[in-house]
């Protein structure tokens, strides 16, 4: 299958390392705006502008949310175009033959994304295009899941929970760890168990501490703890939260 | 080295099974309250009442914060009495030797507790006291660091974000994913990845997301998409936190 990749951000470097090593994939070009104009050390047409494009079978756009639609609506109407963001309906491409590819991951300079295994959320306009996404998605080595825009943008609220704001959590314990002369290492047996356990236990079943156990004075002792007033809004809405959900 | 273990809940049934598994530690009593006195499987003393206890080197107490001062004031003056809580004073113990063993872990019910490696807090109103206490943390295999009662209260803290917080926030999302008819096995890479990332990456540097890009379109459709009111809070504060954060 002969694809145009568009975008060189986080998403967009790793899909092109993803493409260039599947044998199943023809990557003909990539598109990075900032780019010069020439080859990839790869050997792939490295072009910078969306109006020099060979027809393809499919045009990944690895762009930013609010470039889509303006990026797609250059795209020739005959394309079969296909974006990657969880929170985007599919309706703002306005080919008709398009569709969402939609990788579950969060993803970092510097870190090579392994794509085995890894949930993609498919969608498309048209049922008949369902195969060669879900090909690509073999072709990766990653796990095709179907779903629509409604189930991809909650699925995509629920991905900004569990990653973004438990990374944030994660960020408020390293300040505490620094600030107290504490390594944050030593709690990364508890972070690795507090994931274990959903292996064998649902997150609701798993729930301990002095919020489920309404122990009001380790709670209040907390709240004089915290010198932030942004932590302390934290730990009440989470404890409240917490306490109203068991 | 001889040892009594008070207290039969999670972390006793822990300290139990880690006790009886070093050939270091002779286990001679364990106080279980709702226990019928008599010998355990594996030929321990099983008492339900501390005042029958023989002497020992270190009486071990497993029990809620709430219970610490009350058991260890039952116990003989010139004891060697250790508590293992996060949140409570050395000085709530009576005896002039005394200390804290504190396992930074969670445990649940049917889950066996792995103490290799675990970090253990330690603290002893006398010094000459903490190499018993670092014999038993090498004895289960464990890690021993030392701490006073204020770093370890905000350790505590600590830990209540990354284990208890953080796993409200996968429960949260295994509601969003059950809602919306998708299984919350989707997430696991992700929150995985989440986890990983911290080995190479402080979590400021790590942090993504609608929060830390402003991306206040994605963040008022993800308001609107959440139904429950505490949920509504916590995206709010966390979203907030983020932004002043970075």
């Amino acid at each position: 299958m002969k694809i145009t990749l568009i975008g060189g951000g986080k998403l967009g470097k790793q899909l092109y390392n993803g493409c260039t090593a599947a044998s199943e994939i023809e990557l003909v070009q990539w598109v990075v705006r900032s780019a010069q104009r020439g080859k990839t050390p790869e050997g792939i047409s490295l072009v910078n502008d969306v109006n020099v494009l060979h027809p393809t079978d499919l045009y990944l756009l690895a762009v930013s949310d609010q470039a889509i639609p303006k990026v797609a609506a250059a795209l020739p109407e005959q394309a079969f175009v296909v974006h990657t963001a969880g929170g985007v309906a599919l309706d703002v491409l306005n080919q008709n033959r398009a569709g969402v590819f939609y990788p579950l991951q969060t993803f970092s300079e510097g870190r090579n994304m392994d794509f085995s295994k890894l949930p993609i959320g498919l969608e498309s306009k048209d049922a008949s295009d369902l195969p060669l996404l879900e090909k690509l998605v073999q072709a990766l080595g990653a796990r095709a899941f179907h779903m629509n825009s409604k189930q991809r943008e909650q699925l995509h609220l629920a991905a900004v929970l569990v990653n973004n704001f438990t990374n944030h959590l994660f960020a408020e314990a390293a300040t505490i760890c620094s600030q107290n002369d504490l390594p944050f290492e030593l709690l990364n047996p508890l972070i690795q168990e507090t994931v274990n356990k959903l292996e064998y236990l649902s997150p609701k079943a798993a729930q301990t501490g002095p919020a489920v156990r309404h122990d009001q004075k380790t709670i209040e002792k907390h709240l004089t703890l915290i010198q932030e007033r942004s932590l302390q809004e934290i730990y009440k809405v989470v404890t409240l939260a917490i306490q109203k959900k068991q």
